[in-house]
């Protein structure tokens, strides 16, 4: 068994996985999804394991001919697999356009919500995505190099609750992009130019292309290493989420300053995170000055002071509370 | 006033030193300690804080007439600057080779216990060492790529309890060896040609002189991003550390491996580490597949299963208890 194959199974164990599983693959048609989908599909046929599988492609209608050529490449793949294959297609440029939105951001959106949607139809538990362990890493240095705190240097979660009993899982996240290439080349595997390597993303192509490079000549198993430090800051973020959650329950929209000023200093910055992310129901542009100050509000502040925030909302000490409100744009000019 | 001076002086009173502070400053000659050993006497003219300070010069005799150069150029330093100088010497090389211990670790080893012994003579509760903010990210980036977890990428502690009393604290581990050398160079200072420069240690010198440029080309303020980083990693450190010793507590050398196997996994970890540095009073070739194994000894082992660890030492798991012992040579050799 090839050493992909046998991080899958071990992933897709961990990950709860079991052959009564019913699962969606997002495939794209690069390596990563053709070689996860291929690799399932072996899985399956070997063990049962999952007992269903779904194949679902998101045309991102971005690269006209191309994305079209992309799309057909996963239908001719799924074909041949004997797997049935969901296509969703949606003009994000244009929906970007509208929502004035990062059309980086608004892609992940629609092809997330795509996923959620098949997954849902087809009544299962899992949706699965190739992120691999080169996309861990650069993930990694790409958040160190913006100056990201512990919970940003976790990395790619392995697992991500998305509701309605449907878990998003990475079964490839302690694969190695080279183990990917090498399991399509053995098994004469064919696949579409990954789209990730013309991403638009300068930033992680130079990563890719320069940084990691450097950091293997000092360590060739570097990618390991860097692995092994965000599973282990994954499991202390996980803790001190939790002891934070605590320091904010049944605060039902206010903060109590006295709880918050008491916690210690890690409980803290998670426990005001997670109360403005519930209160304000986003961080969106909300930045590490932002939470700094509504701590120092709580903990130092007089009563009526005021912290404002992104997008028009406004955080005030009274009578010991923290409180955070919307003010439209009609209040705000009468201010 | 100088950035090195304006972010020194905020460290020294979030360190605690006051104006009735005696502190010892630890100079070898080079540029970092000498422009600290000026910038705090220039504080204390100005200021009046610390109350009193002594300058205290370790020879290592490991380079001969250089060795000696250092120290006299230590000795006109301090007599121009009017502060005592207690000077030290020992040959770490011989002390070494005596131990059968490595340099570098056999020279921390002896350097430290003089400054803790010039601390105590000298009644200061304070030591000083000139460690940067280039100090810190080069030991941040060969830890990360040495594999470390959250507890090493904390990199270099600000503040140590040396015992009795002393405290060691790193004053300008926010500023940048490029502020060192504009204050040297802004106040004409001279100093040694940094030994550090010409250390030993090779993948410390290539991490400087490859790796931290090209960092710094994908973000000009990536020391700061480090920076910030490590405190964050110290203060989630601080508390999980504290959880962890309540996992331990009242074990007495030996550890209950159910209380062990109920601790939520960021703390299991740690508890292993600290009970197994407190019970062979330390953790030296001790890794994390040691620690790794002592924890599935504890959840999973049966009565009577045995770990091995360095230095001829031996866990056992016996009626639910993990006990470590020492067996001397002529016990391993019956065995």
């Amino acid at each position: 068994m090839s050493i992909l194959e046998q991080k899958m199974r071990s992933s897709l164990r961990r990950l709860g996985v079991r052959r009564t599983s019913s699962v969606v693959v997002a495939v794209s048609g690069g390596a990563d999804s053709t070689a996860l989908l291929d690799a399932l599909v072996r899985q399956q046929t070997k063990r049962g394991v999952p007992a269903s599988i779904v194949a679902a492609h998101f045309n991102h209608l971005l690269r006209g001919a191309e994305s079209d050529a992309d799309e057909a490449f996963v239908q001719a793949l799924a074909n041949r697999l004997l797997v049935p294959l969901v296509t969703g297609r949606e003009d994000v440029a244009a929906a970007a356009r509208a929502g004035k939105k990062n059309l980086e951001a608004t892609a992940r959106r629609l092809r997330y919500s795509f996923l959620m949607a098949t997954a849902r139809d087809c009544g299962a538990s899992r949706v699965l995505t190739a992120h691999n362990l080169d996309d861990q890493v650069e993930t990694f240095l790409m958040r160190l190099l913006r100056g990201s705190g512990p919970d940003g240097l976790r990395g790619i979660h392995p697992e991500v609750d998305l509701g309605e009993g449907v878990t998003l899982i990475r079964p490839l996240l302690e694969v190695r992009r080279a183990q990917v290439l090498a399991y399509c080349t053995h098994f004469d595997l064919e696949f579409r130019a990954d789209s990730s390597n013309a991403s638009p993303d300068f930033t992680r192509n130079r990563v890719r292309l320069e940084l990691v490079p450097l950091l293997r000549a000092f360590n060739p198993r570097f990618d390991e290493a860097v692995a092994r430090a965000a599973t282990l800051l994954a499991e202390d973020e996980e803790y001190l989420e939790r002891r934070a959650a605590e320091v904010i329950e049944e605060s039902a929209g206010r903060l109590e300053a006295a709880r918050l000023a008491s916690a210690p200093k890690a409980l803290r910055r998670r426990a005001v995170r997670l109360w403005l992310s519930r209160a304000r129901r986003t961080l969106a542009r909300v930045e590490a000055s932002h939470l700094e100050a509504l701590e120092e509000l709580a903990i130092e502040g007089s009563d009526g002071k005021v912290v404002e925030l992104p997008g028009g909302w406004r955080a005030t000490l009274e009578d010991g509370w923290l409180t955070v409100k919307w003010l439209d744009e009609a209040q705000k000019t009468q201010d």
